[in-house]
């Protein structure tokens, strides 16, 4: 009988896997940090044997299994289960075929997707979004990443790339360069990579930090330097938090105008921060959708933080796709 | 036996209806303009009266009807049949159940949708989506508007508002403010109705037109004289034309990343302005889109017109919901 899901969050530096029943209660899971310099096919194998090894603990078989869902930070072909690319990982993953690497192994189903559409999915079987058919999760945390989910499947759009929040433009005439090499990204306005970039230029402009942080040590700014920042009434943490909440009010009203979903579910390194920066997203978004809301809309926080990848991932062999 | 198809198109100074076979062509259609002075129920019953008379005239019954589709301008609540509110007629239309009042009135199916959907939906089944089972159609015309096709099916949202593009902030510093009350909206910087102000600007800015266009009378200044413009090289309507297309291409950019679809399909007045408008656009997406395209995506122009939104509204009786 078909009773159980695994599910496996592959990330650059931690890799976890779970068992899972299927009303997503767990049954073991592991995680392991000894993948991250592998190559492509070591760190394959090291999902596979981390399968293996969670299976014959537990006496559980391959026959068991729903399925197996992997989820990767980075861009993903659903459709042909391939890595494409992802900044994540030492190895050059470059159209890798995991998904099929993985299956020869197992006789069960298995499933390869974006990190954040599994989260999202995590989220609409377990967490915030029960309930709900049309949903989407936003993360916000050394990235920004989304999963759009309407009438309870994902949208994954042609090959599986759908959800790339993070490289809409919200500010064409920003000085701030994304990654990607655009101006005004809204990963480059809001992320946690960015952050020490946001700090500078408040600096830069003669303001004063009162958590000791200045020109020379900036560049070590992030997440949690801020939440201390709020917690000392650091100013510039605050207008940090304040410029990112801002970035991300205005993606989820344009994710709004284009999609009406029925809520809003934002997680991430960046929500730790608090009920503070869901009020300044909010605030925003209230700001610019006016009177252009027909029926009440939700931002609510994740409910699994960081177990959402994990579980999304076992739960997305539940899919009716 | 269901054979027949009706659509109505519902707008603000032109109301069409017609009867099409289930391939799309044409068994007979009217137009007429006698319906804008008329209060909510005074335009529902020509809308009722319209098709009646088209049925009778070819001798077609209700139960030949595979259903009625009507498209209109505005915010519509698809689930619940209500014209949400619409700037398109003199009649104050607010929460309207217009579907509920045609459908007592024939023994089939009704159907209410916005026009931008039912275009889309007509270019899917019957225009240059065919083939295609994603598509992302906009129309840049007074206004702009969108309908998205996900797996044949148009993603409507939680009651039908989902596709308002036009509203989404591509550029928050804009000094342009658009009818919603919001800066930088992609309508504001690229519709119909914003062109005089576009004009205005070089002007101001002491750049010269070839056209006769000045101060005294920019206001009159539309898409049927930036096509003039641009037969004479008048340097503005170029330039007028590329910021419009600098808009739209950041807006299809930002569909692509949301939503990776199969192929993009723009239709609406500004396209009459040719192959420049469409080579404008692209441009402006591959600048922005750089190595972040996996799979070819094209865009094209929308292959049935003015008559997308007739045929649309009809062809939605056949959507699979």
């Amino acid at each position: 009988m078909k009773r159980y899901l695994c599910g496996v969050d592959l990330g650059g530096t931690k890799l976890s896997a779970g068992i899972f029943n299927a009303d997503g209660t767990v049954v073991d899971k592991r995680k392991v940090f000894d993948h991250k310099d592998l190559d492509c096919d070591g760190i394959t194998n090291r999902v596979i044997a981390l399968i293996r090894e969670l299976l014959d603990n537990n006496g559980i078989m391959d026959e068991d299994l729903q399925g197996i869902g992997i989820c990767m930070a980075g861009h993903v072909n659903y459709k042909k289960g391939l890595l494409i690319t992802s900044s994540n990982f030492k190895a050059g993953f470059n159209n890798y075929p995991i998904r099929e690497k993985v299956a020869r192994k197992f006789r069960t189903h298995v499933i390869l997707d974006n990190d954040a559409n599994a989260q999202a999915y995590g989220e609409l079987m377990f967490g915030a979004g029960r309930n709900f058919s049309d949903l989407i999760f936003l993360t916000v945390s050394t990235g920004v990443g989304c999963g759009i989910i309407v009438d309870r499947k994902l949208i994954r759009g042609m090959t599986g790339t759908a959800g790339e929040v993070g490289h809409t433009i919200v500010d064409p005439h920003s000085d701030v360069m994304c990654s990607c090499g655009n101006h005004g990204c809204l990963m480059s306005l809001s992320s946690g990579q960015y952050l020490a970039g946001m700090y500078r230029k408040y600096l830069a402009a003669g303001e004063k930090s009162s958590i000791g942080v200045d020109l020379s040590n900036v560049d070590d700014f992030n997440g949690m330097m801020m939440r201390r920042g709020l917690e000392d009434d650091d100013v510039i943490s605050r207008k940090v938090l304040a410029d990112s909440a801002s970035a991300v009010g205005i993606g989820v009203y344009n994710l709004f105008q284009v999609l009406n979903p029925e809520i809003f579910i934002i997680g991430g390194g960046l929500t730790n921060c608090g009920e503070i920066y869901f009020d300044m997203i909010e605030e925003k978004f209230l700001s610019l959708v006016k009177k252009m809301m027909y029926d009440k809309i939700e931002i609510r926080p994740s409910a699994l933080g960081n177990s959402a990848g994990l579980l999304g991932a076992a739960a997305l062999t539940l899919e009716q796709v």
